[in-house]
């Protein structure tokens, strides 16, 4: 694992979520860009002592003079944008998998140079957009493809949050510090941080791709450099259209990820915080509410979930879905088998690309006077 | 009553909504264009036969010949849009208040015509904005009013309708087929019919005004003349952000209007489909169900509700609320006294003239390649 | 109008409910035990003169000198429970029809002679169990008998309110203090006042009888003469068992009655705070929500609903519901036609005797010992 | 692990929830009382073969004489009621700590003698009342211990499932088949099963002991020699009264645990198929949703939750609460610390006990003729 040190946030999610099926082991570490952070990070996770690594470097050197049976199987990237590509490359030039927090980097033309790095060794690449590994999100996916719905015709999609709704990156956050840090962040706060989310949700659970945008992105709080809030027009390749809404000064809100998607002959209705029920309607007969858990829904669900229904899952063993799908791919490519498409169902580089493109279309749709922008990759 | 015969879908809901309250009492009618089908209409109401009028003209005429304690106190127009104005001009220029259905007009030079009318004779017009009628849409405008929720920054309203998702005007549905034709609808169809709903609803609560725009307007079923979907981006006076999306192909949704007002310190969030819960929320603290009919709300609130908490009111209340408050007034008026702010809170002619403006700069605005596009009256 | 004078609480509902339809009109009154508070609260409601009696004798007699096409056609008994009997006996004796705010008396005993008295007469009397109004009870009901369930195995009903959470009785609110008399409201409190509606509402929904019960009656206000709070378990006809409970010190409730009723194949749930959608639950499919005013309806719920899905109706055209199809009886009935079946579905003289039965049996098995005790009529 | 093999429910359960912290490691089992079945299921979950035992006396004896730090720290004992006592019995013996699924034990006795033996030995043992292990709950737990409702006059308690709808045990269904088997079960069917997490629920909220019960325990399905279904009326030790309702034909029921503890000045109502949410409601107050993750929580609801508010977490993670606490109070026992509270807040032998008690009382009332029944330890 690379950062995800102490105080950090989704360092530890990452763990848990590698944990909890019991396929994954964390064997070695570089925490923080800081050496001493990193090593005393390390010991808190239990790492032996000589593969606790002060830098990445290190890491990725040391590891790739193992044994193959003794080294990390993978690298974990769990620093903030800034920091994804350079450890990234290296990882994959040293042969090992990857799995990067989202976005992917910082900028498209790093994620273009991973995505060409993909194919050209034929290594792995998982990008934790975690909202797809929900049961009921792959549930819609498949209702989705199998036509329930008839035609796409609009998706709207919303994410509302509302912890940067004051400035308190001045007061010492560190989460929001970097996140509201162009340096750091990259040329996007909220739809960068939040709205590839959004965008890469709609995309997943439609099949279909965004292809023209008219984007209003807001600094809503006074002083800050980057987007806190905006909402964006979608138009998408079958000709449905679409509203993306983020935000991170929607005050009282905690991560209100919502999609409905509306076809010729009915609809689906997901939200996040409840992600354990779909909502499906109808045209002409009562709206159903698909659970997790349960044995009528499609296999893709099933596969994805531990409990039986009414057992609540949630954010952590969506996360874990990614881990553990990519872990089975790994190990079944391993074993020199074919994944089957169960086990591939894990955001990858093409994600990774895509979650780059929304992110500069956006900004520079943003700045545009011009109604309707090509989505360009 | 001007239209609202047999097979009406509004005029029985005036109807209703008058007579709850007790204080109003349907005496003339001229209940159809067709003065066979008017007289029908007005006998299975039990209309004197001599105010059981075959056209609007010979009612207002006949009616304004009556002495003053024996003839009508006011018309009510539920005409489809085309036929407003007229039939409202004339009732103006022979004295009587008048209610009208919205939108108030066909065209928004009619509404500033009418405007004028009012100014110029005193009289009161009530437009039906129904949704502005519920206990908790004044419960979340007198908090918005109070600064509970500090400077407003984001307004996501949306108003998804699944009636029109097939074809249906063609199929002899005579509540789609004059909606989606230009000629009694006017130059839109679904943001005519619901957008100034949600439109409207927004500017109520928030105490805002609409600036900019940035329209998407669909035609999502083929054939139609009007549009049927629509998506518009929006920009208040204070500086606030919004989306609009209202939609008659949104598979599976009833009548879904939905708001959610975003301050500084904390958001409301209110579904007209589960009307007497009013949702706040706030950055630091739990979220708060406020309920109809309790005591702890503000005095327009309660003005408007007739039950006791956990005895739900809806929709026929909500629409009971303007005639109620519009007799209140007239009837102050007629005393000599002057209304009271509660009595004076309905739809008026002001909203009416915004309505219409609304469907003309929105149209404009989905036809034009600039992005943001000024509202104008 | 007998009763329901100025701030009574339930005449109000009463008076709203009758005029919701426009084919009721109030003709006379006798609106409170009071003469001069009768008179005063008659001319606040427009009664002519001559008919705002003083005394519901007065009413009774001078209205039944009337000609018939003059005189009321029915009475409405809005006053407390100990004073139903009286004035609904002495009505069905002048050939007048009744409706009666639930319960239908101070006893079992004057419920049977109410019975008889309309077994010989052949007059009709509505009671005001409004929940059985509501467009989904009725959906429920009818799904229920046309065995969509199976056979029904359990049913869960319960009523928690809050409102006599602390002693009001004392701070002289008169609602609450005649519901805590035993002079004027019977041997029980909570029981009488909303355990009835909940016995009542769980036979007509499943259609069948309760036999056995076996109460724990509770008074949790201290100096409280009546039970304020009560758990009853239950045995129906069929075998399912059940349980009932009703509170008025459930602080923080409003009027929170809900009802689940089990059968082999599925279930249902209804909760009254959110009348217009039935949860629908299967064994081994998605759970489905019912919505009223949708076309899929049985003709019972569309029968009573006036407004299309998404406009919702409460608790005023539910109890309106009762007066509309009781008017349409008595129409029928006067034209000399047989009503439909859509028209006789309001409760009658007969669930007044077994709310009766309810409140002496629920009483009599709170004080013993025993602890199955048989329902006895 | 004793217990869990291949085709087990609840030892998969316990794994994830050991696993998710990264503080447990499954390091030995005996994990089928088939030891073939044992051994092929120790292989799949990475056993080392020499600590993959066949049998539970086998693998207590073998790990007892390991050197301290190299052998297993406790014992997880997740076998059908049946088999629990004697590997406790035997694991405490040799000095182990243990986890057990609960109920503790087959009878009242077995748990009085694990009692003694904890006693004895001073050893920690768990038992997984898996919902007392919510965030929620914890919070729900604080308030009432701080008063925050006044004194606690009623709790409702339910948990319907509808999974024994059909007589699955006949088809081969091997959960169904032990869970309704006297001889693999206990005396009791759904009360043992999940009646007894109703009941720990209640008490675990409330801080208060039911002290009298009144039960009715029912077979709905012919065939059974278990009941499947039952509800049962409370007295508390305070003078609260409440019902419990369990049931297992529930049709269409998942795993529906509610809650609601009412209150002199307000209550609060949790539902664990929505866990993260505690609904909070006042007299004269808006009503409250507490919601997990949120800084305003009391500490115990915030240890026990990993992710900040809007990301849920569910089941497992309640699940792991349970064991992460255990092994923080083990650890920090090892070290010669004092546990905080929070670390020792786990449910333990004094739960087992009540647990069986509640059991053998529960069963007892049902077949009484006598209506209220001391609640005997």
């Amino acid at each position: 694992m690379i950062g995800g040190g102490k105080n950090a946030f989704i360092g530890a999610v990452h763990r848990i979520a590698a944990n909890i099926d019991g396929q994954i082991e964390l064997v070695c570490g570089a925490l923080s860009s800081n050496p001493e952070t990193a090593k005393e990070s390390g010991e808190l996770l239990f790492l032996a002592a000589d593969r606790n690594y002060g830098t990445y470097q290190e890491m990725i050197e040391k590891e790739s003079l193992l044994p193959a049976t003794a080294r990390m199987h993978f690298v974990t990237i769990v620093t903030p944008n800034f920091a994804h590509f350079a450890p990234a490359m290296m990882a994959l030039e040293h042969g090992f998998h990857v799995v990067i927090d989202k976005p992917i980097s910082l900028t498209l033309a790093e994620a273009k140079l991973l995505r060409d790095k993909i194919l050209e060794t034929g290594l792995t690449l998982a990008l934790t957009y975690t909202y797809s590994g929900y049961p009921m999100v792959k549930q819609a996916r498949q209702m989705v493809k199998d036509n329930a719905f008839g035609k796409i015709r609009k998706i709207l999609v919303e994410y509302p949050q509302g912890w940067l709704s004051l400035p308190s990156e001045r007061d010492g956050n560190k989460q929001s510090a970097w996140r509201t840090d162009p340096s750091k962040s990259g040329i996007s706060g909220c739809m960068g941080d939040i709205g590839t989310h959004a965008a890469q949700l709609a995309e997943y659970i439609s099949g279909l791709e965004i292809t023209k945008i008219c984007a209003d992105l807001n600094i809503m709080v006074d002083g800050r450099a980057l987007d806190d809030d905006g909402n964006v027009l979608l138009k998408f390749n079958n000709g449905a259209n679409g509203v993306l809404v983020a935000s991170q000064i929607a005050a009282g809100e905690e991560n209100a990820l919502k999609i409905k998607v509306y076809g010729e002959k009915g609809s689906l209705e997901w939200h996040q915080e409840e992600p354990n029920t779909l909502k499906v309607k109808w045209l002409d007969a009562p709206t159903q509410l698909y659970r997790a858990g349960q044995g009528y829904l499609t296999s893709a669900a099933q596969f994805n979930a531990r409990t039986p229904a009414g057992h609540p899952e949630g954010y952590l063993e969506a996360f874990a879905n990614i881990y553990r799908n990519f872990a089975l791919t790994l190990k079944s490519k391993q074993e020199g088998k074919t994944p089957t498409p169960e086990m591939l169902d894990f955001p990858g580089v093409e994600d990774g690309v895509r979650g780059m493109a929304f992110i500069e279309n956006v900004v520079a749709s943003g700045l545009s006077d011009q109604k309707w922008f090509d989505f360009k990759i």
